[in-house]
This record gives structure tokens, sequence and C-alpha cells, in this order.
């Protein structure tokens, strides 16, 4: 490897400069700011590595980027990036430019740099790095969309009508995480999700309480609505929601039941929670957090919010609800069992609005793929390996993994403090060069194992 | 009553001037503005009519003023009245400014008109009509307090300390309500209030929601506690609700009966509500409004509220809840049972803090007082009367009917599109007029009752 470490050193300088290009574009998805500006840019970073790129433009969506590398071996390696980010507000807890990439304690600082544009340049180092020590061991292709942040709406439709276009072998997913213990995560699926927004009228006017006699407020009349969605102990009761929820495969247990409980009770400390939903604890812990569905809130309001009392009746009352999902079940089928559920409890008045669905999806743990990302992690970094065959979180691998019938890792320059969605966003720069080691070696042990 | 009525209409102008100074002073409790200068104006149009005046001042609280006219015979008629009123917001609603007095299209105009800087003044008008036309039958007291619109937080330790000075055989209230049909209200009782704030925190931090499989949150966790607080008919299921409520007299029954089902049916067209709660219609509804107690979700609040979907699991969420109570419901007590139920039910996490306590009163309909003042409209108008044991609404009636030992009974300027605390607050000119000679013919048969 000597030849390559050296070119990626050689090159660190060329490597950031390539970041700071894509940070300072705001390419904010859910403010529809700067895309265009980063199509180009991603479309230069890619061409200029040498790559046939391709442009899939869908009416009302964001551009997806899909770019070819010729290698030796006729084996296909994918990778799932995207350009997009999170907004950068709240900007007053910031202490470097979120739209500028600052190099400042060994950190890399910039919206962006940990989701998921530093992923992406890191994965085109690693592939320039591999050219410069001998040519591209393998074939590579890289599917980049500007969508995910909001929920890759429109990513399944292009990976539908354009599956020849990214056919590959296997797939590496886009972030990656290094825990409080420098463990690396492998992981292999995400949940789905169903996201709802309901919304209860009981009047046309707000009304004064005194009138609470005789008229229900549209608040209580949510609430009782959204009470009856799950139980304290997180068993959901809309019915039929459980029907589709495949059992976890020995393989997938057993992965699970490696991962030290540490993971979870590092969640406990730093939200100050003791107790867990149905009082889980350890191993059983791990197991709940991700490998059965959830219920949750997001967010309520309605009627009289500020300081002090207003006695007042309110005619509207709002909530969003997120379903998380295990395989197979289907977003849309919850989003029908929700309503039929409504209805059934008397509840016709309340009226439901889709705002997100996302497919589960999990690679098997016993895919040799995942054997080959653990054994170049293994050995070009001391780190322990932990396979989640899941994240507990979401994300669009259901658009690729069955469409094109490949196993799909995720790994990346991410750690536990990279803050994504958060001001000050940021990777490590030794995990950066880490990160692009690695994923050159993963490149090489792919090709190899064909 | 001629030389009365020549006086009133000579009059108008002065009492209209009189009506635009204290309209002028935005005493809005709420804001704590304008009251000591309001406190000055008040003692200076009673004392103008030749009242003896005194201030009740109490630490942190808006003093009370008291005027004190002496009078043919020895029984004392006690107005209460309040110069403090609703904050002008929201003001990009409004054709006329709030505080001043416009005159338009037969209306007086301005914050406080109706809501109750009006009643004041027009009652005044009518204690210098009957001096000018005589001299006062009776003797006449005003209680005039600044935080009605805050729930007379200091008010009832005021009457309490100062019974003498307040002492009286009966009692105007203060505000009167002509409806659609043009029929006058005459209001005996006010429910009284408990006006909680509840507040649900689960985690130390806002969490992303993908932990939801593990960790409860806020919103979610106080819905289910506010859903256990009602039945969907209306019964409240805190445990020792019901228990003080003493039930209607024969003579409070009789009266609710005599009310026309007419006045809810209003209020459902007007608020497009076909269904009531507990599917009551007709007196049962009229019955359900005056003389049950309430519980009301004012308002709820957790997690994300804006425009789409973020993934959230919030730590913190409140909601605002308001019991109306009915003789002889303590607000103390209904609190303490509140929080009994909430841990009962496995909420010890659910804080709860009281925003506002005031207890139910009623007068006796078969007081002798409520025919005179109904025999007062009766000949001083051609409006049907129609006797409100009590409203639905609150005020602070007990901290002046039990104090003193008086029957108590609402009557005034006020009509069904008044608009008191909202925008354009109004009482029609014609109204006013018949309010000031009416008030005044009240006086004269209270003296001769005697």
């Amino acid at each position: 490897m000597d030849a390559l470490v050296a070119h990626v050193n050689r090159e660190m300088p060329k490597t950031l400069e390539d970041l700071r290009g894509l940070v300072r574009i705001p390419s904010v998805a859910a403010q529809r700011r700067g895309i265009a500006e980063c199509v180009r840019a991603v479309t230069g970073l890619l061409g200029g590595a040498g790559g046939r790129v391709t442009t899939i433009e869908q009416d009302g969506a964001s551009p997806v980027v899909v770019a070819e590398f010729e290698g030796r071996s006729p084996r296909t390696l994918l990778f799932y990036n995207h350009y997009d980010v999170q907004p950068a507000e709240p900007l007053e807890e910031r202490t470097a430019e979120p739209f500028d990439l600052t190099q400042r304690d060994g950190l890399l600082i910039g919206r962006g740099v940990a989701d998921n544009k530093g992923d992406l340049v890191s994965r085109v180092a690693a592939l320039r790095a591999l050219q410069a020590a001998g040519g591209l061991p393998c074939r590579i292709k890289f599917v980049v969309e500007g969508e995910e942040e909001i929920g890759s709406v429109h990513f399944g439709a292009a990976t539908r009508a354009h599956a020849d276009l990214l056919r590959a072998d296997a797939c590496i997913w886009e972030y990656g995480e290094r825990d409080h213990q420098e463990r690396m995560h492998l992981v292999l699926g995400m949940k789905g999700i169903c996201y709802l927004q309901l919304e209860a009228t009981t009047a046309r006017v707000d009304l004064h309480s005194s009138f609470g006699a005789l008229v229900e407020g549209a608040a209580l009349r949510l609430i009782w609505a959204l009470a009856t969605f799950k139980e304290q102990n997180g068993r959901i009761r809309i019915p039929g929601h459980y029907d589709r929820v495949r059992p976890a495969t020995a393989a997938e247990e057993a992965a699970v039941r490696q991962i030290p409980p540490d993971v979870v009770e590092g969640l406990q400390r730093q939200a100050g929670v003791e107790t867990l939903i149905g009082g889980v604890r350890g191993p059983d812990a791990v197991r709940q957090l991700l490998l059965t569905p959830t219920c949750t809130v997001c967010g309520v309001w309605g009627g009289y919010t500020l300081e002090g009392s207003k006695t007042v009746l309110p005619k509207v009352a709002r909530a969003k609800v997120d379903f998380r999902l295990v395989p197979d079940q289907d977003p849309h089928e919850v989003a029908r069992n929700v309503r039929g559920h409504l209805d059934a409890q008397g509840f016709h008045d309340v009226a439901l609005t889709v705002l997100g669905a996302e497919f589960p999806y999990r690679t098997d743990p016993a895919d040799p793929f995942v054997g080959v990302v653990r054994r170049a992690i293994e050995d070009t970094t001391t780190r322990p390996v932990l396979i989640y065959p899941t994240s507990a979180g979401t994300g669009p691998m259901h658009d690729i993994g069955p469409v094109l019938g490949v196993p799909m890792v995720s790994v990346g320059a991410g750690y536990w403090n990279a803050r994504a969605h958060a001001p000050d966003e940021n990777v490590r720069m030794a995990d950066y060069r880490e990160t692009i080691l690695l994923i050159a070696d993963v490149v090489r042990r792919f090709a190899e194992a064909a």
C-alpha cells in the first residue's frame, strides 16, 4: 500500500480543496438552494477523476448524478452519496462558518463534512490514489442524489428507471460511524419510515372555553386519537401494524447480540434517561432499538401556547407522528392502517397527510461483502468492528438494494461527535485520512474477492 | 322619570367625554400598562360625582378603588366594575383605534367600552341623573378593581380585608348581555375555574426519533396523561372531581328550563358544530352548558411544529388545561385532585402549575333583588328577560357574594356583537342610553323595595 499511502498524503491539500469547494455551496434541499451549482461541482469532481458522468433529471426533482469508472475486474462497486445538506440553522450556536471548510484542533468543520460531502470526496480521493498506484482494480460507480435530507422523495423512481445504468455487485452506503469507544460500526440496513401529519378540527372558529361544556376542543380530540396509537410498553395498537414484520434472521439476531449494550447506556447517559421503554436493559435494549418498529409523536400543537393563561377552545390542533418500520413493513400500508384505526375508533374527523414514506431494508450479515469490508477495517485500522444488521434510523437503501439485488454496507468518515444536522458539523482529520485508505482497501479486496 | 330622562339626554356629551377619557388610558392588566393613570381617572370620575373615594392598596396588586355615596334610604346598592382591559392585539384586525372612543354607525367603539369601562361610566351617569332628579334614593357604593382580566388574583384578599367598607345589601355585577333576539340576560352566577399548566419532560435533550424504540417522547407522554382526564361524553375522570358539586336547586333548574334552546343553537351555527358533547340537544344542552363542570385543553405544544417533517423525539411538551367549576367545587382542591390522579396513573413525571383559581358562585333566582332588576328591565325596555342562574363563564363573584352575603345580578350595556376581548370592541349607542336609564330605575326600585 506504500505508493497508495504516499499518494493520499501528497494529495491531501487537493482533497481538502475539493471538499472546501463542495462545502461552500449551500445545497440545502429543504430550502431548494444551491442545487444546480452543486450538481455542476459534483459532475466536475467525478468527471475530473475520469468518470463518465450521467445526470438523471426528473420533473420537480433535484438531479441524480451518476458516474462510471472502468477497472481491471468486470465486477462493479457502487457508492451511494448525496450532495444535499441540512439547513445551517440555528446559526447562533455555530463557532465556525457553516458554508466554508474550517480546519481547527484536528477537525474539519462545515455543513456537509460528515453528512455527506466529506464521504463523497474521500471516496473520490481513494479512487484517485488507486489510479495513481496502478489503476482501478475493478469498475466503480457513484450515484449521488440531492434529496436525501428531505426523504429521497424522487430517488426510488430514478433508480428503478435507470437500474441498468446503476447495475453493480455491491454497494457502499453513504456514511460511517466511530463510536465513543472508537469502534467502527458497519451498518447493513435501515428502518423505513411513515411520517404522518394529523389534524383535528372541531369548529369553524376558536371559541371561549366556557363553551367547553358543549363543544369539544380540537386539542383534546386529537389527544384522544393519538393516545390510542401505542401502549406505554411500546406496543403499537394500530391493527395490522405487525402483520408484515418478518422475524429477524438467525444471522441478524446473532449480529445484534454481539453489539455491546454500552451503545445504549451511552445514549441513556447523554439524554439523562434512566428507564427505557418496556424496562429493557442490556442486550434486550440493543435488540429493541434495532429490530422493533416505533411510533413517535414528533410534534403536537394547538390553541394557546404562550405565557400565562388564555381560556380558549381551539378549533384546530395538529400533530406529526413518525413510524419507523422494519422489514417487510410497507409505509403506504401503515398510513392506510392508521386511517382505518382512526375510523374504527370514531375519529373520522381527524385528517391524515403522509409527509414521508420510505421502505425498510437489510443486507444479510452473512453476505461475503460484509466480510470484505470488515477485513478491510481490521487490516487498515486498529478498530474493533461492530456489525449493525440495521441502523435505528432511516435512509433510501430500499431504493438500491432490492432494485439492483446488491449487498449494502455503510462505512465512512463519521464519528460519535460529528454533529450531522447540528451546528459545527465536523469530522476528525485523522479519521478522514483513515477513511480514504480504508475505502481504497475495500475496493482492492472487493476486486480480489471476485 | 321625565326629569331624569331629560338629564340623561342633556348630559350625554359629558358622559361620552368621561368614557373617552377612560378608554384613552391603555390600562392593560396583562401588560401592566396605564394602571396608575387609570386609578387617578376613576378616582376623579367617582369623586367628581360626589363619592367618598378610598383606594385599597396591596403589595404587587393594582389598586382597588372604592367610592361611597350617601342616599335617602339606609339600604346600600354596590356596583362591581373593573378598570383594566384586555390587550389591544391583534391590531391588524381593528377598524378603529383601540385606545380612543370612535362613534360610528350608531356604535361606540374602543377597548373597554363593553368590558368594562362603558358600564362603569353608564352607572356614574345614572347616579348623576338621579342626583339631578331629586337626589339618590339609597346609598350607593362602587368597587372597581384593576385585575379582572388577569383572574382577579388579589381581589378576594381586598374584599375580605375591607368587608366593612364594602358592606351592602345587593350588588349589580359588571356587565350586560342583549342576545341575538334582543332579549336581556340577567346573570346571577359564575362558574369557577382551575387553570393548570402541565409539563412532561422525558429527556435532557431532544433526541433523534430513531431512539423512539427505547425512549418515550415527551409529547406522547403528555398526551397519554391528558387523555385520561375526560371521557368523550364529557364526564371528567379525576377522582373526587364531582364530590363537592351541589345539585342545582329547584329554582335554578326552573330558571334554566326557561332559557330557550336557541341560545345554544346560535352558538352551533356560529361555530359550525353539529353534534354537542354527549349528543345533548335543546333544553338539555342549555342545562349542560350552565350547570356542569368542564375540562378543556386550551393549548398543547411540544416538538417540531413547522412545515414538513422533522424526526425528533421531543424532550419536553406542555399543555394548558382549564376546569370550569360549579358550586361548591374548590379550585385548589381540583388542582390537588389532578395531581393525585396523575400520580395514580403513573404520571409522577408530569409537572403541574396552577395558573388561575377562582371559586364558583350563584345567587338564588328566588331572591327578591332578582325580581327588582327584572321589573326594572320590563318597565324601562321592551325586552324579554332571560334569567341565567349562572353564566358558563367565570368571574370573581365569589369574592363579593359570600363575603358580604349579598345577592348579585349582572346587567349592563353589552350585546351579542360587543366583541369583548376582540378587536373593535363596541356597544350600541341606543343600548348605552337604555342602560343608563335602566340602572337609574334599578336604583329607585331597590330603594323602594326596602
